[in-house]
């Protein structure tokens, strides 16, 4: 239900025939907690019990949940998605299989696909491969310390894939001018992937690899620096053309990769404890992975913090934080230290099993293109549908 | 979406990143226009533009329409209807092949199912037996002035389904009592079935032939005495038993129709003409059909409707009246006359092709379940889904 | 608080803190319940009463009335109105004394001043002339049927001020040929005169005469037939120019007054028995002012007016009508008979204790202007305000 | 119009005829840019053209501000306001002239009286005393850099009130013993006072005197360690019992106060620039004033503190700030340092001319009692008004 205008809404007008009048508004799918419960269930009984779970209100009192079990709505909510936890197996254009299941928000969820499509795979193949969505201070955190946690998984090793342009953009260089060579911005730019390499390494404890998606116009001087950069954190790095030459394209990063994990030192690390506080659970996030001096709040959401840490012991946070900076603001590119990231609200996903930590003014809904898709969307006489694409 | 929350509501707060607040509404499917006009569609290009003509409001200036089309949004809502338009075939316990296709509502729609599932069944049977919602007076009449109308369709004969309960409620019997024989109040609610039979003569001039829908607790001197009542209209009475012994129980039925098929008389006529006024036609609904005195209406709802008549002559006119009586207060049972029909609303459905006219307090919308069906629905740890029935 | 952007408003946004989220509206001064308690209560104690009988609401069975006082808010009201309610003495131009107090609307309210102003006056004035709104299908039945009931007042005769502009325009002159003379037009539209006039003495059994609002194009020719064709109906007419000539312009209409008023044969009638149902009263006004051959109204309106014939006994009727037609269709002009008067909605005033009866399409808000008024107010330096008029 | 529910609302249901749809609200009087106005005008003049500079929303381009002089609206205004802009005289129980006249928020709006009853005073006194709303981080900050600048006025001294009970408050005792002697406690709230009193004499360059507010519980132990404190910083501590004792209870305030303003050593000074962007004011007082480390502000609020500054260069800011700490977290008590503030919203008042600048969780419009003030307000027959104290 892709309508801005639904999202703030109010229903129930018309009197008593038409319910209770209250405020309310429709998620888009990848928004909902269902969606986040949905990539996170182990299986039926587990989705079943999650949504049960989910908090739709409180009582007059303000205090007392009302949960979705309250209301007998579980049952129904998983017989319609009794089918959806079954993951989705596709194949790419060279006949390799792949797994395309569930599409979490990578800001007010965790960014995964789901545990059941991850266990599938782990049961089928000898190397899995999985994505984490934004850049790896939100995608590979949540990963390993939401759904690694929650689903006992054990990953091996990180791929981080990098481009020129985007270390480029973060050493300075306007949008405009990223196709052009220049190794001073990339240098300052390179900031940006050692932080992140080295949280990989110091944080999580797992080896990692950089996978450079290659575009055209990347010169040779150019992937000579991210190189020799990298390869004085110890880190190895590939240029991957797969973009151009297919699986072929890949080859060389695959075999570093299974290189890696064949040769894997031991478990991962988690960036914090699960008994601790989510303020200290924050804290952690910020000043281990962002590179932030400290963290605030303004005291209704520390008390709220502070509440849920007692009523939810064991869950973990889900930082919603824009994905341009290793800061809440947009424009500090690099790797900034000495930052303060300021939480200004904290939702409970109970039956996600997380606590949401919304840091900064980020939106946490996407934009719509100024014209509808469906403007260009037709179909003939004969039932062929044009404009989808 | 049956949720009556839902229908009426106020949309796009939050300011502009939501668009622009406004009143709007839900309706369930049955109630849209979408389901009239996917109902009276020819083809998918009839479909298109039907959907193209829906008019979805008026500009500043309180006149000028503005059509689905004009927001190019007809394209999309036919590529999603397009499977949706081609009728659904299906098998009745003793394997028969049926038709279910289309359910616009018998008030505010005209109540029959798709013109597209009717000629399908007319090119592959010999007989088709088609269903129109609610009572002679509101399906039998929107068949006929509408469907009929629109797709040229020619029907034979008509079976008029009636039961002795119903009769007896109409003759002044309490719900509770209805059970018990009561010869006095069968005569008297008689004259209602008398006069639906009188209607489908005299105004369509087709032959019809009375089914009676058999209950275990009708006395055979209920039914004599209908059989005696009826015969004396020229009109004959078969007792159908097919809730009890399947297609055998309706064999008497079956011959009789394929008996006044075959030896049909001509074409059948309508209500009113095409090229009559919109006042003229529900006057002529009102006063032949329903044996109302005549018709009145607020002046603001009388100019609409001479404009509309202007605007669009040729568009039949779809009475949206209380199925419990033939006026327009449900408790007036039997065979009312000299009753007042007051129009206290017109609305134009511009892609289905006709005009609504709104008699009385009904509801255009039904009521819901005191408690919601998804409660008593679940889904086991196997996905064997319970409670749906 | 006139601004209509007020009359239908949701509040409560904003969650628990801010109150109950409901839909309500502002209604302009004159056209709230408050309006008509002030002018009916009869003094401070009355009017406490009479606003803390007013029904704000039902309680959740959808039966239970809320009164005013059940949320102890009729005290503070009271307080806020009690100089409100003592009558307001101004003078006219020529230092004769005027009462100007209370102001309900003629269509939802009952349209004349207050009670205390009435009484105040016929305390110390031999002679008191008090003004009903509309034309006397509306402003004398209210008069009498509601206020002289309510208050025990005994009126002794009834002015009917006319024009001959506006009789003209009842005979089928369009507005913009008014001024010029026209007897034929103004002859058939004497018969709206003529049904007023007779109205007052049949129904109410006073005495009464007509007044000429003169205007400086009505021709001799014009008041001659006036004069003649009322004066065949026993009813003097006499041509007032106070417009012009101040009190002197009046004099003649003022001794004409004087006249019937010390004349009286005796006590006015009703149109309807206080003891009678609401339904009936409602017939009896429609009936015998209004010259319709009957009333309608929707079951549930119907079912409405008797349930608060039984739980309000004795509560008059205040009719909402157009007061440009004897009828409910604006556009009937003169005196139109065997006219159908629907009622389509009924509304219960507790406190100024009557039921209001709505009939066709009326507004019962009044319009405002394309250019607020505000916008030509202003204030200078000095403080001296302009742009009030 | 003090009802919550009124805070925030939608308007403009039921079509056209009642306006565009809009979200609303209704501020206290209090809480309105209409009462800074009013505060802050020099004049009837600079009252018409303050109201007509209010930005009441903005074009669609969203930037293009539509002032309230835009819709011819502040003539309007001002005439109503042209009795209210002239200042109060009453007196006191000892007959001593005092003026009261208006009443803005001290958190939202600056908290100071009318400049024209602040001028008017000067004119016939010889020496004015006038209040400054909340704690001086708050009350006498706007007192001086919002009223002070803007109207060119120059006090010449400071009286900080303060209770024993409040200080031991700050102290760290409950509210339920403050009424028992607690030393230590005193000697650690008094920090609160001593930075009051040092931000008076080191950013405002004024002389102050210490005024304790009198409790019959205040113990002559505690009244001796304010008094040896406070003069350990060369302010004197006088301890005032008005309260009890009138005008001669305060007669040693009075005369150390006069004794100060006679010797008074020049002009104060601001804590900031007027010249200075809106960030730098903001930081100036927060980290002179309230002893902050630093300030923070999502990027979206700092963008427009910065567009603002260059708009409207000089105008001063308005903190919303909690009144129950130096920092704006209320639990915070003494005088915090280190601590750090977040800027969550900026507000223009065009009219009034300043920014606010809202600082933590805080309301910025009152609660409402449990119990409507309206409940126990009522009036007798006689027209007595009872409850309304």
């Amino acid at each position: 239900m892709n309508d801005r205008a639904l999202r703030k809404i109010v229903v129930g007008l018309g009197g008593t025939p038409n319910g209770y009048l209250r405020e309310d508004g429709f998620d888009i799918v990848v928004a909902s907690e269902v969606m986040a419960i949905l990539c996170l269930a182990t299986d039926l009984k587990d989705l079943k019990e999650r949504l049960g779970r989910i908090i739709i209100g409180y009582k007059t009192d303000g205090k007392t949940p009302i949960h979705a079990r309250d209301l007998k709505a579980h049952g129904a909510m998983a017989a319609l998605l009794k089918d959806a936890i079954k993951p989705n197996l596709v194949q790419t254009l060279e006949n390799n299989i792949a797994i395309i299941h569930g599409g979490p928000f990578a800001n007010i969820a965790h960014g995964c696909n789901t545990v059941t499509a991850t266990r599938t795979a782990l049961k089928l193949a000898d190397y899995v491969v999985t994505e984490a969505g934004f850049g790896a201070d939100l995608g590979a955190e949540k990963f390993i310390d939401i759904k690694c946690r929650m689903a006992g998984l054990n990953p091996a090793a990180v791929v981080l894939v990098a481009t020129v342009r985007a270390l480029k953009f973060h050493g300075g260089v306007r949008k405009e001018d990223l196709n052009q060579e220049n190794l001073a911005a990339l240098e300052l730019g390179l900031a940006n992937l050692e932080k992140h390499a080295r949280n990989i390494r110091e944080h999580y404890h797992l080896p990692c690899v950089v996978s450079i998606n290659h575009f055209s116009f990347d010169t040779e001087a150019e992937i000579a620096l991210m190189k020799q950069k990298c390869e004085a954190l110890g880190v190895q790095v590939i240029v991957a053309k797969h973009w151009a030459q297919g699986g072929e394209g890949a080859e060389d990063l695959a075999k570093a990769v299974a290189s890696l994990v064949d040769t894997r030192p031991g478990r991962h690390q988690f960036v914090y404890d699960e008994n601790d506080t989510l303020w200290n659970k924050i804290e952690a996030i910020a000043t281990k992975i962002y590179g932030a001096a400290g963290i605030s709040a303004d005291p209704k959401v520390r008390q709220q913090l502070e509440q849920w840490s007692t009523e939810f012991p064991g869950y973990p946070v889900c930082m919603a934080k824009t994905q341009m900076s290793f800061s809440t603001d947009a424009g500090a590119r690099g790797a900034p230290t000495g930052h303060h990231v300021h939480i200004r609200e904290a939702r409970l996903a109970n039956g996600a099993g997380f606590v949401v930590a919304i840091a900064g003014d980020m939106m946490t809904m996407p934009g719509l293109p100024k014209v509808p898709a469906a403007e260009s969307i037709d179909v003939d006489e004969n039932g062929q549908i044009a404009g989808l694409f």
